[in-house]
């Protein structure tokens, strides 16, 4: 649904321009891999679905205020001071100055709290992303990552780019320098496929950050910065074969397999069954694979499915292209 | 000086083929500017001087021997079980099954030892090339990787391949698994100079390995993986900003810092006078600096000869475009 008004800024104006407002517009923002295995807390993958819609239109009341929200069993707050995706927006406000601004958000949820996905992210990005467009468009999509970033601190506590990154500007995007918002969409190679399959257990962030160790044994830096650095590569030359070899994780996954029950299982199962690569997305639980035909990633899902399904634990499959869109006004 | 001979192998051929080999042929393999700084132990870059020359000539007396070596000031071994070149051309003999063949080795070392250049592998790499072009040439340039490999190791104890993989294939190498010689060539930016300045101090490989310390605080691991990521992107990109921001070494530059005496002066001087970023190459003394501009360059070595200088330090400059071609036959 859109109702379109005129600007109010061109209700003088000279009349030859058509520069229709909506009412209200309606954002969706994509789940994402964070680390995508290789490049801990550098890297993130925008998925084409799940992923969350936020709507936004003007009301009266000045600031952001929070209409409904759907698909959370309400667990989201209300609070817009404590909700991601109005914090993202407030913040947008702030910076575009147009504080005097009413702005009202319903959430839509479509994809799974905790799971390693960039859910928060994902809410936030949503956000901007509608609120950007009902004021006209006056930032480019980099230039909302900022305020994306600190909506998601507000859940997260931490302000971390590599699930907000990939969510707003699609594809798979580097994180140099988070602080400095210094990223870059690598190439995404033809035929690329993402299979996530999230399992029914609970991996709190927090503690997923707490399991890691302080330090990298020195070979264990080495080889990973190389594989890291290959991943680069294989990406540029959309190489698969280097691919395959270089998505590993030899730092954070083995001391978080323990927290996922059956992941080595899985993640056997993934390869087995022509996965490039397997490992946790972002603090987990989800698992994701990389592979290159859509009826491969949906038989790697299965299998995944089928290998948490020996440990007792249901899960969920999703099967998607890399999204090199990112997210996006829904007309 | 060039003498051709018929191959012997077609010396009772058909005689429609004109396969002329030389009676002894000279390689030149350059120095290389070992892990480039941000890719500790798995990068290396190639200059187009200094470096090293081997003849390689037919001769009666089968196996490996050493004819005479220039420029060693009597330091390197004339027996050929622990020479670096002629290790590295008797393991190409045996991979060839040529072991029969008798060939004598002549070693101009035009480079200084210790210096942190790969000098070792320069020695190794041209051998090799020397060799490879004696007998007609079998072998493509990579496929002379793991013999030189095996040389260098004759010398250094371990089994390392960031300054032979750059010296003998030239440009900026990427060594994903130096095991199974999984190394890839970059794109190298047009216009990309290396300023090394060699300061007259030593520093022993095996003390540059001591001081190490055996992990990396996962911060810095996550900084400099998302650098190293960054600066393979930035080749591709050609993008010399970004090139300035990541070529950096937070992990084992602040460790090996102290072996070199004014080092962060003779950083401080490079940067100053205009360099993208200025590390130590290898295992050090030598201190390299990349730039865009020769005179640029240039100017970057005096000042940094000047920041040794006010140490007491006499020290060497070369200026050198990258060397995208590796070692080569001198005709």
């Amino acid at each position: 649904m859109e109702l379109f008004q005129r600007h109010p800024r061109l209700q003088s104006g000279t009349g030859d321009q058509l520069n229709l407002k909506p009412l209200e517009t309606t954002a969706f923002a994509p789940a994402s891999i964070g680390n995508i295995g290789v490049g801990f807390d550098i890297m993130g993958l925008a998925l084409h679905h799940p992923g969350d819609e936020v709507t936004a239109r003007f009301t009266n009341k000045p600031g952001i205020t929070i209409g409904r929200i759907t698909g959370d069993g309400g667990k989201l707050p209300l609070d817009p001071a404590k909700n991601t995706a109005a914090v993202a927006a407030r913040v947008l406000l702030e910076q575009l100055g147009e504080t005097g601004r009413g702005i009202e958000l319903d959430i839509h949820k479509k994809m799974p709290f905790g799971s390693g996905l960039g859910s928060s992210s994902a809410s936030a990005v949503a956000a901007v992303v509608a609120v950007n467009a009902l004021l006209g468009s006056p930032r480019l999509k980099y230039d909302l990552l900022h305020a994306a970033v600190l909506g998601d601190q507000a859940a997260t506590g931490a302000y971390i780019t590599d699930n907000a990154a990939p969510s707003l500007l699609g594809g798979i995007v580097l994180i140099r320098d988070g602080a400095t918002l210094d990223v870059h969409n690598l190439p995404v190679p033809p035929g690329l496929y993402a299979t996530v399959v999230y399992p029914h257990v609970e991996v709190l962030t927090k503690n997923a950050r707490a399991v890691l160790k302080p330090d990298v044994p020195m070979p264990t830096y080495i080889r990973q910065s190389a594989n890291v650095a290959a991943f680069v590569t294989a990406l540029y030359k959309a190489d698969y074969a280097l691919l395959g070899r270089c998505l590993r994780d030899d730092v954070v996954e083995p001391q978080r397999a323990g927290l996922i029950p059956g992941f080595y299982d899985v993640k056997e199962a993934a390869m087995t069954a022509g996965a490039l690569g397997c490992s946790i997305s972002g603090a987990g639980p989800s698992v994701f694979a990389l592979s290159t035909r859509e009826t491969t990633a949906q038989q790697i899902g299965e299998a995944m499915m089928a290998a948490f399904g020996k440990h007792g634990i249901k899960s969920e499959l999703f099967v998607s292209l890399v999204n090199e869109k990112g997210a996006e006004v829904i007309p």
